[in-house]
């Protein structure tokens, strides 16, 4: 246990929830242009809390939003560790369901409420606290550390790509640390370990040129909605696994004992079918429901649209009908392997008279953590000793695009630790974040410097 | 031949044709409350072309448009037919797609171009200048007549069944006539004998009570548009037969030798082809495609609508899919019989995890014309004699659900001998209406009486 960090943290508590409180309050909203003021204000905010700790920054204007890279550089000889964030919010819509005004942080029950509280204003802001707990207690940090803080994730991180890569010299880094997602359970410290890659299609079934009769010419022209239907009903076996051929190929099993691990989470299949709402559970056989979320590749309808479709009947045989399919994948499945054979299928099952397309909208690559070295060591110990609890690996079923990103263009293993809980609200009104969380995290992460540096020493 | 018919109507052509235009200026648009006013003229119009030839008319209020019916009942002892006609039109937008007005009557190239010259007025018209011939040259008629024109044909024939029931003594007849309908093609006269019926539905599948993200869920949960197509699959064969258990059980095959004549008729598949613009043909296999779209019943998707529809990608896992499906019904299929067979279809089929429901919106019988008796023997007849050809008998693959109502409620045999040609543009603009098949048509018209009445008496 590193005191001096924790007294530090402690002694400066009210002022750091004062500082955070004033980050919440600007309305940074990067999906409305009404809001660009502010985004240039919050960049300057997050740069100022940086330059006044000793960093070096710079405000990289974008063809958007503008990204904050701050820079220690003076641990010679010792690791560099990348940091990143984003100091955008989603908009807070409809506000008439906040319990309090969204851009007002109000504490209710140890959770802190406002728009971005833990998604992600709340998460990057405790490192720069951790951070100046080293500063300000030894005058130094153990390692070097790069923050780079973007305006753009909630509108998909448009630009990040291309200055990771215009700027990996200036980013170069051993490890990336990043804090945007949730704890497994309430005191349970989590690492999340993967993440699912996408490949997204849309099909278009041309039957005949325009509309016709259904009466007039039903039972001699091929109904391309009938069609489209044929063809989506042929993804999946009886069993519910993908029947695509090939699809399966890449994937690889989860190591034994990471499985095991999630098998003896606390899991309620029951609390999940009611938070979804369905009437029963599906998915490919033999997972249980965690890990057909993380672990297992799918194929969904996310979108279906053919003739008439308003009140009452109206009996056209349609001239078209379109889908939207998407492929969540996981290692080592390849987003250019599973489009070729995605499109490879639809052609083959496309019925005849008639003219079926197969588009690839956007894809994303899967992502798995190698769950060893240094900083993952690290964290291990510094979550422990700050929550008193090992944590728990996880998986998430969902995309974050720039994970691989940096891991590739950095060539640098990625940890993902995230301090949010479930039901937070992420991106719904009264979105909150644990104070409790917000202190023991930002120990943990103070803590973690240390038990890296050494651990890259050895 | 009936040479003093004949000669009357040759001799009175050019005022029965200003007659005609007069009737096709008036906008009898059903369809738009602004021409309320023209609907109510209309009606005038036609009760004042019967009255003046010494028939009983009354104009019958709705809750719609006016019915008007006209008898002549001085032929004792003679039978009595009622002809059905519609003086109502389709609207005549896109306005500017017109060659010429579409209520200024204009001929070019032997076509009479006018919003309803075939859709129906020149039809109904063309009877009671027959009716005309007959009492203007002999004072009397062979047979009794009874007219039933509406003004509701284009919007539903709302108010048209339950006024049959409502006075089925007033309209007793031996035989219903209707010429509302195309020859099969130029010169060929044709007795329509068949139409499908209907039983229309919606399927909805919901999945998870909302829309969730389909990588966060992606996998456990059951996708209802995934289902929606799953079950849409089992509704044919491979082969293109409908699937569904029990749906042909009441299918009647046609008489050999009305197949035998429909498969003499001139048809050009390719052309078909071109006509539809699909890439092939489809359908049921085993009969010629006029055969498909007339004697054999479909099933056939109407419209589809599930999760995103708009433009690019977003990963929804919709919480509901719809189809809109219907069948087209041929004798003897009932369309309670379908929705209880199809219904058990579709809870049999759906997938677990979701649930299923399927509503019936609307359905009508098939109808098979008995082809046999004095009507058709008379129409047979006198198309012959006037147009030097011998009529063939055609189908319908639409629905006209009023011909089943007639049939049934007045226990009489419905006549559909149709004046119109292919691409007559009937609700379309430049409708039109050739000059020959009116006149012929006449000719042939007046002359069936005489026909029938010698008929009957045998």
């Amino acid at each position: 246990m590193a005191e001096d960090l924790a007294r530090f943290l402690s002694d400066n508590d009210a002022r750091i929830r004062d500082e955070l409180f004033a980050l919440l309050r600007i309305p940074s909203v990067s999906a409305r242009s009404e809001h660009k003021g502010d985004m240039a204000r919050t960049a300057e905010w997050v740069r100022d809390s940086l330059s006044s700790l000793g960093f070096e920054t710079v405000i990289h204007q974008t063809k958007g939003h503008p990204i904050v890279v701050g820079e220690w550089r003076k641990a010679a000889g010792a690791p560099t560790v990348l940091i990143y964030g984003h100091y955008d919010v989603q908009p807070a819509e409809p506000l008439e369901l906040w319990t309090s005004p969204p851009f007002e942080p109000t504490v209710r029950d140890g959770k802190i409420f406002a728009r971005g509280s833990v998604d992600d204003k709340g998460q990057f802001f405790l490192h720069i606290k951790a951070v100046e707990a080293h500063l300000k207690t030894r005058g130094t940090l153990p390692v070097n550390i790069v923050f780079l803080i973007e305006g753009e994730e909630e509108i998909g991180s448009e630009h990040l790509a291309e200055f990771v890569s215009v700027h990996r010299e200036t980013l170069k880094a051993d490890a990336v640390v990043i804090s945007d997602s949730t704890m497994y359970a309430e005191g349970q410290p989590s690492i999340l370990s993967s993440l699912r890659g996408l490949a997204y299609f849309e099909i278009n079934v041309q039957g005949p040129a325009g509309d016709l009769h259904s009466g007039i010419y039903g039972g001699a022209v091929v109904n391309p909605a009938t069609a489209l239907a044929q063809i989506i009903a042929t993804f999946h076996d009886e069993s519910g696994k993908v029947a695509i051929d090939g699809f399966y190929d890449a994937v690889r099993d989860w190591e034994p004992e990471i499985r095991a691990q999630m098998r003896e989470l606390p899991a309620d299949d029951a609390a999940f079918l009611k938070e979804v709402g369905a009437s029963a559970l599906g998915g490919e056989p033999g997972y249980t429901t965690l890990e057909k979320l993380w672990t297992r590749p799918t194929c969904e309808v996310n979108g279906l649209l053919s003739g008439y479709t308003g009140e009452g009947a109206k009996t056209v045989l349609p001239a078209r009908a379109m889908a939207k399919v998407s492929c969540r994948l996981v290692p080592d499945q390849k987003p250019g392997d599973v489009e070729r054979l995605f499109k490879a299928h639809v052609a083959r099952v496309a019925p005849k008279g008639v003219t079926v397309t197969c588009e690839h909208l956007h894809g994303g690559r899967p992502w798995k953590a190698k769950l060893e070295g240094p900083i993952y060591d690290a964290a291990r110990t510094a979550l422990e000793s700050a929550f008193g609890k090992a944590p728990v690996i996880t998986g998430e079923g969902g995309s974050i695009p720039v994970v691989s990103d940096f891991e590739e263009t950095l060539n640098a293993p990625v940890l993902l630790v995230g301090f949010g809980l479930p039901g937070e609200n992420a991106h719904a009104p009264d979105e909150w974040m644990s104070e409790e969380n917000f202190r023991v995290g930002m120990r943990a992460m103070a803590e973690m410097w240390d038990h890296y540096a050494a651990a890259v020493k050895q």
